[in-house]
C-alpha cells in the first residue's frame, strides 16, 4: 500500500517556509508542504475589536481562502466566503493566539491572511505553520516575541494504516483525519479528529498525536529557518 | 472548587430525552443536559443531494440553530446564519452520519433540525445525543436500524481540573475544552479540542477521553429509555 | 359541512396559556390554539431605537418565526427572513404596542419573539394572544401595567359558511380570511380581510367582527388564568 | 379641522388615469390621487411560477417600488427590497388577482410593476387602482376581460373625524388608517385596518367601509376614462 | 444602409429636456434622446461622506437605475444592482464632479438619481446631459454655479460607417461603441471606447471623438433652454 | 519633475511574465509590471453559458479580484465583490474575447481568473497582458491560435506632462488617468480615459495613444518570450 509520492506512512512532505515574500505586508510567509502552497500576511493595525476595548489587550484574528485554481477543478469563489472557509478561519485564529500573549500588543490587532496557491491536502496545517512565520515577524515589528512556538499537522488511517501528512488523494480517502495544532515544548493546542467514513479507538488516538510530534519537527525546522534568513 | 451545582468533576448533569414531541415530524426528541434543551426533529424526505444521484446511497444532514432567547440575553437570530452556527450544523451531521448505513436509506435524505429552547453549555452535545433518538425514529418508518448508537459529551480542564459536561459558567473559564462523539462500543467519531487560553498535553487528553466514555452511560441509558418508550 | 375536529362554526378550539416556561426571558408563555402552538419570550432591554431617542417612550417590536418542522412537511429556515414572516412581524409589534403607554417604558425596548413550535392554523393569532402574555410579564419586571388587554382571533368564510379560528386545513380553503386583534373593552386594533378567492360584503364583514369579539371571551380566560399563576 | 388642501373630509383628491404611457409594456397607465403618482406597466409573459405548472390556469403578481426622489427627502433604493414594499407588493398582487378568472390566462403570468413617482399619501391605493388598467390594456392583448373592476381608496380617523383619501400629513397623524379595496358591483376584496396610536369600534368600521364605497366612484369614473381613451 | 429612423449617420435624435417635473427634489429634469427617456433628480443633502469629512469640499455622486419595463421585454429589478448598473452609476458621478469646483459646495453632499423610463439606446449619455440639468438647479439652492456645461454623446461604428447618438438597434449592431463626455468649451472629461466585436485605429477614435463635439451642440442648447425655462 | 523610480515619463517600468506557474491550471502566468504583480489562470472548462448554447460559439471571461495585502495597508476581502472589481473583471473579458475567435472554441468555456498579489498601480493593464498568457496556453489545450495578440498599458498626465505606465503614487496624482487595449496590429481594443481632477484635449488623447501603442513593444516581447519557453 505505496503512497502517492512513495514516501513512508510516518514521513512528512518536504517543508519549504519563504520569508518576507510581501513587499507591504508586517509579516508574511510562503509555506508549502508538497505541492501544497499557501502565502500567509500578517497585518499589523491599529485598534482592537469592540469586545476588546479597555481589557489591556490586543488580538490576533486570521482568514482563509483559496485561490479559484489552487484546485484541480476551478472552484467559485464564492466558496471562500462559506462555512468550511469560515471554521478553517476560526481554526487559525485560535491556534495563532495560543502563540501570543495578548497583553504584550496591548492596542493592535495581527490579521494573518492564509491563500491558498496550491492545494494538495494539508492546506490548514501549512496556513497554521506558515502564518506562525508571519506572525512572528509582524510580532517583532513592535519589539514582541511569541511565547509559543506553534505547528500544526495532519494525520490519517487510509485503509488501516496511520499515516502522517495527508496529500489530497489520501485524504479523500481516509477513514479517519485528525489536525493538530501543538508547541515545540510538546503540549496541544487543538485537536480535530473526524471518522465519517469510519471509527477510531483511544489508543489510535494516542498513537497519532504521538506521531504529530514527532513529523512536526520537520516544520519547527523549516521555521527557524525562516525566521533566521530575516535577522 | 465545587461546581455551580454542586456535582462532583467526573459527573455529568441529569440526561432527559422525551421521543415524538412533535406531531408532523418522522421523528422528534426534546433532549436535556441539565438546564441546556434542545429540540430535535427529523425529517425523512424522498430524493437526495445531486453529489450523491445515481450513487445508491442516501444522506444524513443537520441544522443547528439557537432561539432568540435561549441565552441569558437574547441572541439576534441572524446569530444562527453565522459561521460558528454552521460548524455546529455540520459536527452533527458528520456525528449522525456514522449512525447510518447509507446504503440502507437509498433515495431518502433525513434532515436533523436541532433547536436550541435553553442554552446552558453542552447545546451540541446534547443535539448530537438527542439528534440520534430522532433520527432513529425516522429510520425505523422505513424499516431501517441505525449500525451504531451516537452520544455526544463535552469534557474540559477548569482550574486545573478535569471535568464532565461543562456548564455554561464553566465552559467559559475553562482551559482546555473538548467535544467527544463516542459510540456504545467504545469507539470514537468525533474529537474536538482547543486550548486557546491554555494548553494541554498527550496524558490530559487521554484522561478526558476515558473520562467521556465512562459518562456516556448516562447518555446511552437515557436514550434507549425514549426510544423504548416509543415501541 | 362538518369541521375537521367536529367544532361548531362558531367555536374556537381549546385555548392554553402556560406563563413562565423559558429560565431567562422576562417574560415568557407557551400558547396553544389546538394543535397550534407558538413559544412567546419578552426580552426587556435598556436602549431605545434611534427615531426615538429623547423622545420620553419607550418601545415594543416583535420578530415572528417558524421552526422547520412546525409545519406538516419541513419549511427551509431561510423562509422565516422572507416577506411574509416580516409582514406577520410588523403586526404583532403594532398589536402589541397598542397595549402599552409608550411613556410609561420610556428608555427600555421589549422584543417580542414568536416561534411557532407547531402550525395547524392561526399562528399569527395565537402568537398575540400568548405574546400579550409575555409582554405582561416583562412590564411586571419594570411595575408597570398593559393599558389594554389584547388578544386576537381569525375568522373566514369556508363553502358560505362563517367560522371562527380556522384549522390550516380550514384556512386553505376558505373563501375570505379575516384577522381581528382586538381588546377585552370590546374596541378593534387591527383588521386584516383578504378574499383573493371569493368576495365579502359589508354585512358579512360586520358578522364576522361580531363573531370575533364573542369567541376572544376564551382568550381572554386563558390570559386571565396564565398572569393569575404567576402572581 | 380643514384638510390642508381644503378637501371635505369625506371628499377624495382628483384622480386621474392616463393609460399607454408606455411604449413597451402590454398595458401601462400613470395613475394620479392629487399629487400622488404612480406609474403601472402591466408585462405579459409565457409561462406560470411552477407551483401553476399543469394546472390550467394563469397568474397575476405585483411588484412595488418607490424612486428616491418620490418622496420629500430622499430614500435609499434599498428601501425598496425590506419588509414594508414587499407587504405591499402582496397585496397589490392579491387584489388584482380578483380581478381576473386564472383559468382565462392560462399559461400567462402577468406582472404588474407599480413605481412611486410622488408619494403624497395613498401611494397602494393609487397603484391597483391605476394597475387595474394597466393589467386590463394587458388582457385586452389576450381578447380577455377582467371578471371584476378593482379600485382602492384609503380612509382614516384623524383627530377623531373619518377622512376620505388621506393625504400624507394625514395619513401621519392618524389615529386609525383603513385601506379598502372593493370592486364595482359593491364587495369588498381586501380590509386592511390599523389603529396604533388609537382604537375603533365596529360602527366606525361599518361607516369608514360606507365612506370608501362612496368616494370609489370617482376612481372607477376615471378607469372607465383611461379605457375608453385607449379603444 | 439607412438607419432606423432615417436619420443621417452623423445626426443626433431631438433632444428634450424638461426641469422640474418632481415637486420634492432640489433639481430635477427629465431627459430625452429620441424615444430614450431618463428622470434625474438631484436631492441637495446636509453632510459629506466620511473620507471627505474636515477636507473642506462637498461631494457629488450618482445612481443609474432601469424601471422594469423601460426595456421591450421586462427587465427584472435585481439587475439594477448589478456590476453594469453600478458601473454607469461610477461613470455618471464622475462625469457630473468634473462640473462642479467641489469647494464650493463645502459641507454638502448632492445625489443625482437617474431612473431610466425608456431604454433605446444611449440611457448613460441621457443621463449625464439630463443629469447636468438637475444637479445645475440643486446647485442654484446654495447660490454656486458650476463650473463646466457638461454633456454626452454616444458614437459607433455600425457596418464600418460611423454614427452618432446610436439607437438600441444600432447599438446591438455596433463593432465599435464609443461614449464621450465632454465640456461646451470643447475638451473631454471621459472617454469609453469598447470594440469586442472588431477593432478600431487611432485616426478612428480622432473622428469619432471630432463628430462628437459636433453633435454635442443640440445637448447644450437643450440644457440651455431647460435652464431658462426655469429663471 | 522626475519620477519616483526615476523613469523617463515615456517609459514603462520592466515588464515580467513567468508561464505555467500553476500546476494544475490549462494555463497560468504571473505578470509583473515593476512592483505590482497579477497571478493568471485559465480554467478551460467544457459547456458554455445558456445565452450561447447552441450557437456554435465558445466563450471568454474573466474575473478580477486582489488579495487582502496586495495593497499598502490591508483592504478587506468584501471589497473584491464591489462594483469597482466587477467592472475591472468584465473589462479583462472584453478585453481578451478580442484575442479569440469564438467559434473555435465552440462548447467551451474559459475562465481567466486574475488575483493580484502586489498592487503598485496598473494592475488592471498586468492583469490583460498576463492573462493573455494564461488565454493562449489554454487555447493551445484544444489546438487553437489567438487570432489578435492583446496587451494593455495605461498613461496618464501627471503635472501636466503625459507619461506611461503609472505607478500607484502617480496614479493617485494623475489629473487624466488612461487604459488602452490594443493589438500587436497597431488597433485598439478598449480606449477608458477619466479625467475627475482635470479635463483633456482631442490632441492629448491623441498623443496618449501614440504613447501607449510605443510603450507596448515591450510587453509584446515580454508575452513572446513566456510563450517561448513553455513551447
Amino acid at each position: 500500500m505505496p503512497r502517492s509520492d512513495g514516501r513512508e506512512p510516518q514521513i512528512m512532505r518536504p517543508v519549504k517556509i519563504k520569508a518576507g515574500v510581501n513587499p507591504y505586508a508586517e509579516g508574511s510567509a510562503m509555506c508549502s508542504f508538497g505541492r501544497t502552497t499557501v502565502l500567509c500576511t500578517a497585518s499589523l493595525e491599529e485598534g482592537v475589536p469592540p469586545f476588546l476595548s479597555d481589557s489591556g489587550q490586543g488580538w490576533v484574528t486570521a482568514e482563509y481562502a483559496m485561490l479559484p485554481r489552487s484546485t484541480h477543478t476551478r472552484t467559485r469563489r464564492e466558496a471562500s466566503k462559506k462555512g468550511r472557509a469560515q471554521e478553517i478561519s476560526r481554526l487559525i485564529g485560535r491556534s495563532l493566539r495560543a502563540a501570543v500573549d495578548m497583553k504584550n500588543i496591548e492596542g493592535y490587532t495581527i490579521r494573518v491572511d492564509c491563500d491558498v496557491m496550491v492545494a494538495d491536502g494539508g492546506t490548514r496545517t501549512a496556513s497554521i505553520s506558515g502564518g506562525y512565520v508571519a506572525l512572528a515577524l509582524a510580532l517583532g515589528k513592535i519589539g514582541v516575541r511569541p511565547k509559543e512556538t506553534i505547528a500544526a499537522i495532519s494525520l490519517g488511517k487510509v485503509d488501516g494504516v496511520l499515516m502522517a501528512d495527508l496529500a489530497y488523494d489520501e485524504d479523500s480517502a481516509a477513514e479517519v483525519d485528525l489536525n493538530l495544532v501543538l508547541t515545540r515544548n510538546g503540549e496541544l493546542v487543538e485537536v480535530q479528529g473526524s471518522a465519517e467514513k469510519g471509527l477510531f479507538d483511544p489508543a489510535e488516538l494516542s498513537r497519532m498525536v504521538e506521531l504529530g510530534f514527532a513529523v512536526s519537527k520537520d516544520i519547527f525546522s523549516a521555521q527557524d529557518l525562516a525566521l533566521g534568513q530575516k535577522d
